[in-house]
C-alpha cells in the first residue's frame, strides 16, 4: 500500500498543508506539531518522493544558486538567506561555486543543469555580455551583484556607486585627504571600471581631493591575501595614503594585517573602510567600518524574481527585465572612528 | 527529433564520455575541447536531462551535505572540498544548513529528502543516539565530526583527543601553566564531555598542571560572539589564565577581541590556540595558532564512504560501520609564538 500525505495528515490530526510543511523542513511549525506529524510518518512508513512530485508538475522544485565561492563569508551569509527564504516557499537550493571563473559561469548560464533545476540565480565575476547573448538556454536566470550587462535578465544589486560615495564621504568627513582605493580588478580582459571605483572617484572629485591612479591598487581577486599584498604595494609605492576604501571586507582585513605588520595604527595612521559587513570584520583588533548591503532583501528579491518568471500566470513579457536595488547602510566602527 | 549525447559526440568529434564530462561540469576537460563540445551542443540544441537519466538508474545523482552553518568558515571550506570532489565523481551536492538544531538534524537523518537524494553526509551538533536508533530511513548516512554515536554508520573524524592534547602540549612547552579551555558546550541536555575538553584535561593532568573547572568556560555555541563573551566571563571570574585553548578558531577570534579590549596582549599576557585553521585566523592582528584538520582528506573520505554504500558491488554488510580518522597538524603562529 502506498501511504499518502493525506493518510499522514489524518493520523496526526493536522492538515495536509502542515504535513507538507514538516516534510519540506519549514521552520514555521511548532515542535509539538512537528513531533506529532513525524510520529505519524514513522508509524505509517510514509516516504515523500519530492522528485516525482515536482516532475509531475513539470518542475523539479530546485533552483541553483551559483556564487563565486562559499569561502567568502559574504556569499556564505547570502547563501544562507537564500536557502532559508526559498525553503519557506517550497524550493530547494543547489549551491554551485563558480570560483569566479568565466568558463564555469558560462556553463551555468548555458544550462549545464537543465532538467535538474527550474531556474538559476548567478552572481557573476568574469562573465561577459556575449556569453549571455549566446546563452541558448531558456531556463529563467536572475543576476546578482556589481557587474552590469546589456541583457534581458532581472538584475538585483544595491546602488554600488552611491554606496562607494557614502563610504568615501565618511572618510572625507573625518578629515582624510589621501584616500586610496584597494581592489580595482586586474584581469586579462579589459573590464568595465568597477562601480565602486567610480563612486570613489566621483566623491573625491566632488570634494576636490586627490583621486589619481597612484592611489588605486589593483588586485587579482578579492581575498584577504589580495588585500594584504595590495596594501604592501601601495605603501611601498610611496603613495602615503591616510585612508583606504576597500572593494570588500576581506580585502580590508588583509590590508589591516599589512598595516599592523608595518607598525601603522588603524585608524590613527590609516583609516580603513570595507564593503559587505561580514561578521569577521566586527572582531578585528580594530572593528571594521563597512558598507552593509541588505543581504536578506537581496536574497528575497532574487528568489521572488526567479519564482515570478516560473509562474505562468505572473510571467512578464520575456524582454521586460527589471533592475531591483535593495538598500545598504554605512556601519561606522573603530577602523575609522577609533576605540571609544 | 530528440538529440542524444552520442549525436553531440559525433558532431564534436569526441567520445561520449567527454561530452558527459562537459555536461556535468567536470574540470578535467581542456578549454579547447570544452568549447568544441559546447558548440556542438548549441548547434544541435542538445539538452541533457540529468534528473531523468539518474532516475532511470534508480538514483538521482544528488547527495545531501547537512552542516551546522555555512557562516562558519570551517564548514564553508569543507563544503567546497566536498562539492569539488563529488563533482569529479559525477555527483551533485545539496547543501543543507541545520543551524545545529536537533529537530533539523532529526529531519535530515529520517530522510526528509527521500526520493531526491541518494544519501546523506551529516555533521551533527545536537543529534542524540536515540535519534539515530529510531531513524527509519534506509538511505546511506555518513557522519562527520566530534560527536560520537553507538550507531552502525561510517564516521569520519580526526582524533580530537590527540589533537587537543597536541594543542595543550604546545602551550605547556611554551611555559604556560594556567591554560583555560574555552567552548565547553552548555546545553539543556546532559551531553558527553567534548573530546577536545577531554584531551585538554588529559594533557594537563599528565603534566601536573592546573585543570580545574575554574579554567573551563562554557558557551552556548561556537561563534565569535560566544568566544568574546566566554573570555570576558573567564577574566571577570579571576581565573587569571596565561593561555586559552579554544574549541574552534571562531571562539578564539572572539576571545582575542575581548583580550584586546581589556588591554591584554596576545601572546605576552595570554597565548591563544584555536582549532580548524580557517583563513580568518591567519589575518588576525596576532595570526592564530591552530590545529589544522586535513579538510580535503575529510571531504574525500566522506564522499568515498557514501558512494561505497551506494554501489551494490562494493556495499559492505549493513552492520559494518567504519571509523575513518583523517590527519591533523599543529600550525604555530603569532598568537602563541609572538611576532618574529
Amino acid at each position: 500500500m502506498v501511504v499518502s500525505l493525506k493518510d499522514v495528515a489524518e493520523r496526526a490530526g493536522v492538515s495536509a498543508k502542515t504535513v507538507s510543511n514538516v516534510v519540506n523542513g519549514y521552520r514555521h511549525v511548532t515542535p509539538a506539531t512537528r513531533r506529532r506529524v513525524q510520529q505519524a510518518i514513522d508509524e505509517l512508513g510514509y516516504r515523500p518522493n519530492l522528485t516525482a512530485r515536482h516532475l509531475r508538475a513539470g518542475r523539479t522544485g530546485i533552483i541553483a544558486l551559483a556564487l563565486p565561492e562559499l569561502n567568502n563569508p559574504y556569499f556564505a551569509e547570502l547563501a544562507e538567506e537564500v536557502i532559508d527564504y526559498a525553503a519557506g516557499l517550497g524550493c530547494t537550493v543547489l549551491l554551485d561555486p563558480t570560483h569566479g571563473r568565466r568558463d564555469q559561469e558560462v556553463l551555468f548560464v548555458r544550462g549545464v543543469r537543465a532538467g535538474l533545476i527550474d531556474g538559476l540565480i548567478l552572481s557573476p565575476i568574469e562573465l561577459e555580455n556575449e556569453d549571455l547573448a549566446e546563452r541558448g538556454s531558456e531556463a529563467p536566470l536572475v543576476l546578482l551583484g556589481e557587474r552590469e550587462y546589456d541583457a534581458p535578465y532581472d538584475h538585483i544589486a544595491i546602488d554600488n556607486v552611491a554606496a562607494a560615495r557614502t563610504a568615501t564621504r565618511h572618510l572625507l568627513e573625518l578629515g582624510r585627504r589621501r584616500i586610496a582605493f584597494l581592489g580595482a580588478r586586474h584581469g586579462r580582459t579589459r573590464q568595465p571600471a568597477h562601480l565602486r571605483l567610480r563612486g570613489w572617484r566621483e566623491e573625491l572629485a566632488a570634494a576636490g581631493a586627490a583621486a589619481g591612479d597612484d592611489l588605486v591598487a589593483t588586485t587579482d581577486g578579492y581575498t584577504r591575501a589580495d588585500g594584504a599584498r595590495a596594501m604592501a604595494r601601495l605603501l611601498d609605492s610611496g603613495a602615503a595614503p591616510d585612508a583606504v576604501f576597500c572593494y570588500n571586507d576581506l580585502v580590508a582585513i588583509g590590508a589591516m594585517r599589512t598595516l599592523g605588520e608595518r607598525g601603522l595604527r588603524v585608524p590613527e595612521d590609516v583609516a580603513v573602510v570595507g564593503f559587505d559587513d561580514i561578521e569577521d570584520g566586527r572582531y578585528c583588533a580594530a572593528a571594521l567600518t563597512t558598507i552593509a548591503p541588505h543581504k536578506r532583501a537581496i536574497a528575497r528579491a532574487a528568489v521572488d524574481a526567479l519564482l515570478a518568471r516560473l509562474d505562468p500566470a505572473r510571467t512578464p513579457p520575456p524582454d521586460s527585465s527589471r533592475r531591483i536595488r535593495p538598500g545598504f547602510a554605512l556601519v561606522p566602527r573603530e577602523s575609522t572612528l577609533g576605540r571609544p
